[in-house]
């Protein structure tokens, strides 16, 4: 599949687009799309945009995030002012949602040391490019929206350090034309077959009605407890105006809302987590009562105890999903150093607001956390055995060995 | 001056930036700064981002404009569509003029050819990265703001078509550095020298309250009309709120607000003109009654055509501008395919809606002309004869042979 003559994308920047645009987002004809960016994602990005207008879109309104200039900010800004995000970000994206628009944003690393020399007490403050208006906007669902990778030199060269440069970047795109599954006869088949599979496991799960989840593997010992009204589920969601999308390609989850006031125990990350500028490596954490009481780390520990004392939600947990061995990026055994990946390469948790589809009624509407931030991170691995606790005090094996038992 | 021990840059980024930062936009402790880029104008943009933030700049907000974005709307999206803009655009302007902030726009081209195979009619549909808004805005005088030019690779080959890349891309940052007079011992100073000549000539001009400009050379014969209350000016603006800013940087010419009822005859331009992704060769224009009676050109007339017809002012004249030949922009004798060089180059006339300064009073600001579009073109040469028409019948040379008569 991969050729040489093909160059470094291996051919797969247009079918990405098209995946992004046709199955990710599903543009409508007629809708505006919002597309996120950054300098080095100028080939992709045209891509979209045009895959975009050949299916009707009537306007692009491309959005590139400069990480070089956040970082003149952290370095020279006043710190009290790091907070600051002019109304008019906030206004564009509550357009987007009157506008009943699509937003693709392109998420993979650019310049990953930039910030390497910014005080790591800063680099929480300033949360750019998140919005938080994005999260309100995407909890009424008025978006059909997805994140798709976007291959750049500089993450090849993250991933692949061993590789020559051009040679990382082929085999970085060779890996996302794998995972995206770019490399099946029919891209989008493949996905709606996916992402049946892990429909029938997540239907399952909401059938089970389980009280709580615990997980115990390498420096984990973990219980967190679900809403009486949580409910199980994966791949696709739909806009409240009935549009199906993919919010992510790609996606191996299976997830739900925790109950933000029952979590206790310990648990180690399992893959380094990149967020707001920094690497943080050997994530451990301690929850009480639900909240993170103690946040460390071998690097990086400082910037997300920052992140987690944004607001009362930030040290609380708002999603858990659950990844079996059978996804495509955690076979590859490879850190890619992005969430999206990441991800969806294992189990995990996310500190933060919750995306509301995880519940079924009002009543978990009312108990779900809120919060500016949403941070997963990666807890999972063929070593971590997660079991179910039912409301009769049944313990139901969930993942063993990587492997659903369900 | 220039050494290859530079680079292609000549060590001239952070001068240029903070030339712009602290000379052109003149950029206030607190405020908000607005940067236009486009991809490929990322170093200098950046540059301008680190010195706005160093002189106290409370927040940079970078917008960055792709042109084969556009392209892929013009080739793909609706014709009827391609006048819509999203409210949010013109809104973010608004804003940045309700927060007082100031604006640093890039000129300088990217990707020359992009639009050669797309629709001449459909080119000037799509005014972006144009606003409306803007010219309100900037009307208002609540920005103080400026256009500096960014070396690009692209843009050098156009210039220097014969030079190797690399090389092509180190002359255009010399002349850049000449004509910003980045080589002066201190640009700052030598910009105040400047402005205070070229403020000399304007007053000199305002003195001879003129009632009409007369021009002659090759292929021009045309006579403008002033208005009773045309006031000329040069270099610097003040905002509303007293921050003086120099709106181009480089910037040679002195300017007035013409009777947009009055001009007759006919005139040809001596450099070509890029507007709406399209170059505009060897164009005549024929003004009957202060309109654009017929447009024609070697190149392009079609594209100029549709946006002369956008509204009722596009076909009239909203500026004209004299040029003297101590210009270092037109002592290179060079034409670089970009407005704000090319136009400071030479005598100009603009097309579209005035600039408010060139009035000094309400009946001048009532009679000005008004539109969506502010297109200058270039009709000045050393063979072009300038004369001014007094009321009383006088004639008085104003430029000769390129060189000041007042």
């Amino acid at each position: 599949m991969l050729s040489a003559a093909m160059g470094t994308d291996s051919g797969y920047v247009r079918p990405l687009a098209e995946l992004a645009v046709r199955f990710g987002a599903n543009v409508q004809p007629g809708q505006i799309v919002g597309i996120a960016s950054e300098p080095g994602k100028e080939q992709l990005a045209r891509a979209v945009a045009e895959a975009a207008y050949e299916h009707g879109a009537k306007f692009v309104d491309l959005n590139v995030f400069d990480v070089h200039v956040k970082h003149a900010r952290l370095m020279h800004a006043s710190p009290e002012s790091l907070e600051y995000v002019p109304p008019w970000y906030g206004a564009r994206i509550r357009a987007l949602g009157e506008h009943r628009a699509a937003t693709i944003a392109l998420t993979g690393r650019v310049a990953p040391h930039v910030m390497e020399d910014v005080d790591p007490a800063l680099l929480g403050r300033d949360m750019l490019p998140s919005i938080k208006d994005s999260l309100a906007v995407l909890n009424q669902r008025l978006l059909n929206w997805t994140v798709v990778p976007c291959p750049t030199a500089d993450w090849a060269a993250l991933v692949y350090p061993d590789a020559e440069n051009g040679e990382a970047l082929e085999l970085l795109w060779r890996d996302i034309g794998h995972v995206c599954r770019l490399d099946a006869p029919d891209p989008i088949e493949a996905w709606r077959s996916r992402f049946a599979q892990l429909g029938e496991v997540a239907a399952k799960l909401t059938e089970l009605d389980l009280d709580a989840l615990h997980y115990e593997g390498p420096g984990t010992n973990l219980t967190i407890g679900l809403l009486p009204s949580s409910i199980w589920d994966a791949g696709s969601m739909v806009t409240a105006e009935g549009i199906e999308h993919a919010p992510n390609v790609p996606s191996e989850e299976v997830y739900t809302t925790p109950d933000p006031e029952r979590a206790d125990g310990e648990v180690r990350s399992t893959k380094p987590l990149f967020t707001s500028g920094v690497l943080i490596r050997g994530l451990r954490v301690r929850f009480e009562g639900g909240r993170a009481v103690e946040i460390d780390a071998d690097e990086g520990a400082e910037t997300l105890r920052k992140i987690a004392a944004r607001d009362e939600g930030a040290a609380r947990l708002g999603e858990v999903a659950l990844v079996d061995r059978e996804s495509r990026i955690g076979a590859l055994q490879t850190t890619f150093f992005d969430t999206l990946l990441d991800e969806n390469a294992a189990s995990h948790i996310a500190l933060g607001q919750t995306l509301e589809s995880g519940v079924a009624d009002e009543d978990g509407l009312a108990r779900m956390n809120e919060s500016e931030i949403h941070i997963d991170f990666m807890i999972g691995s063929d070593e971590l055995d997660v079991t179910g606790l039912t409301r009769d005090g049944r313990e139901l094996p969930l993942l063993r060995g990587g492997t659903w038992q369900v």
